[in-house]
């Protein structure tokens, strides 16, 4: 009897998408207005699910209020209103793509999560652009 | 060539979260703020998922206009604008969380749809906190 | 050179739509199932908007961060996880009633933020029914 | 270490659900409003999902760009602001239902993305009516 | 002391923006694809608005089951489902455009709603295209 | 007879709230997180007003087409994956706040769009934060 419990936060950041082993025409090329060395920004919605059964006391799988203390003092508080290039320690050589980003979240939270739950990450990055981990 | 197809409704209830067999010091402290003797409530949105395959003759895989009304006879005229711990049967000694209510629906509507079709819940307490069963 | 900044907040609250001056079947004709005497709940979403001129050395009309933390501490601290029939002063006698809900928040916001500020509030008692004050 | 990455896209289109092998009353009975002979229509919510490895160079699994030019020639181009009924040729003798336009999307696409890659792609008729191939 | 109260609700419908005056071409060129012979369609999501002052023994501007009940009647049941220019009274000589669409909704309802409510009508074509009547 | 029709485009941009008259500390005070060094960004939600009367051989006040290509090209051109404060001439010494990017984009927009349309701008800055010009 496994049910899946989810917790939609948010956070707002700036980054930049380039390889810097590439030239900035191929990094124009691959990531094109991505590339920006100024850097854009992004309002991420996160959603993270922990999948286990209920507790026969309680009636929760993971309590909401515990999950979304977590996202916020192991995520919000290193990415939001953060240039995820430079201010995180997380993407100095690693590429902050949709992809890479949501996997590192998936790291953090998989040390603080007992494993007898399952755990997945869901990014928008905008609207329009989605990505899950694992998929 | 299986197919889901989703149906999205919604009710509006009150409710209280806690364990009768704690003290109430205990049930504030698991409970918190949900645990509101007066009660409190939300706009439940409810996705219920049916899977199968598509009739060649319809192209339907189930008629989500049935589908509908069999989510409004059988959830939306218990569940909407009542309290559920005081005037469903399903909530008497069972916590209504977000969990064991999405389970609750399941039961019921597994009843009513035949075998050949999975059948899947999907509930937003709010906009943030969001069950699915099975997971 | 007005412009308008807007803060959205929630609250999840319970409540039950009578006037105790009429019969019981009274209040069914008009509130229907919003008169259920165990109350029923709703996720209200809240915009309160302040008009008036950016501040130069800001660029601020009003700081958004200090509109939240005013909401929170005068409106949600009161109204969330609440039943506003029993548990606020507010709706001892007065009918919580989406418009009688924005009315209340208005009046409470007003006296807090200075006279030279347009107030105005907007409520979703659901995602379908929705109050102004002042229209 | 699979990643899903999703692209959002939509599209206008009119349709008619009806069975050309089934008298009007039967059509009706089936089909009812959906069944009108002068059509009606939709904005149609389209995601689709491709699953795989993440590019070490890149940090990317699929250049949602790329996805979404892809969908935006193939898909867009034919089916946006059309009757699917009488200006595509995908629905000249299959019921347009959601379910067979979900299908008939990922057939088009299975073709063009390469097969390391799973596809999914889900569909929304309305805000309410939702479907997803496979399941 | 004028409150706002607002009703949502939503019609499916298809539609072809042309003026029979004028040759095809020149139809193309201001219509563009919205000039498609067999027309497209949408999910028009429409909200009227009525202001007016609260009642004081029940506490509502205007019940809004009353208010939708009276959309539901004089307008979803002649535009949902419907090919506005061949199925409506409203259209056989007016262009449905968004404009027009939503300066038909409020004349109908016009004549429903006493002259002491103002009344507004907002109609979303899509979540980008948006009228408001009166401005 | 005047109606307005507004459109909802969207741009992504990074960007600092700071005075440069001002030391740090007194930034970090006044300005919080968003005075990030580094920048930080959002995914902006844009609504551009325009309010005329109908024309009447099309139904349009305007065009909603080139209303879009208008924004696309003098906005988003300039805002779109960019550093508003390095990547953009309006902001050298404006601080990119809600209200003066929105008071920014009215100003373009103004000169492009003929003075017998009442044009008003709408920026959600996140969901929660919303600024509009003029009041």
């Amino acid at each position: 009897m496994k049910i899946a419990v989810s917790r939609k936060e948010h956070f707002n950041a700036a980054h930049r998408l380039y390889n810097p082993q590439w030239t900035f025409e191929k990094n124009e090329a691959v990531f094109g207005k991505c590339n920006n060395p100024n850097y854009h920004g992004h309002n991420y919605e996160l959603i993270v699910t922990v999948v286990g059964e209920p507790d026969m006391e309680t009636g929760y799988v993971y309590d909401m209020k515990l999950l979304s203390d977590l996202i916020k003092e192991n995520i919000l508080k290193h990415f939001d209103h953060k240039n995820l290039n430079l201010d995180t320690s997380y993407f100095k050589t690693l590429n902050p793509t949709a992809e890479n980003i949501a996997v590192v979240i998936w790291q953090i939270l998989r040390q603080l999560i007992d494993n007898r739950y399952e755990l997945k990450v869901k990014l928008y990055e905008t609207e329009r652009n989605i990505v899950e981990y694992p998929a």
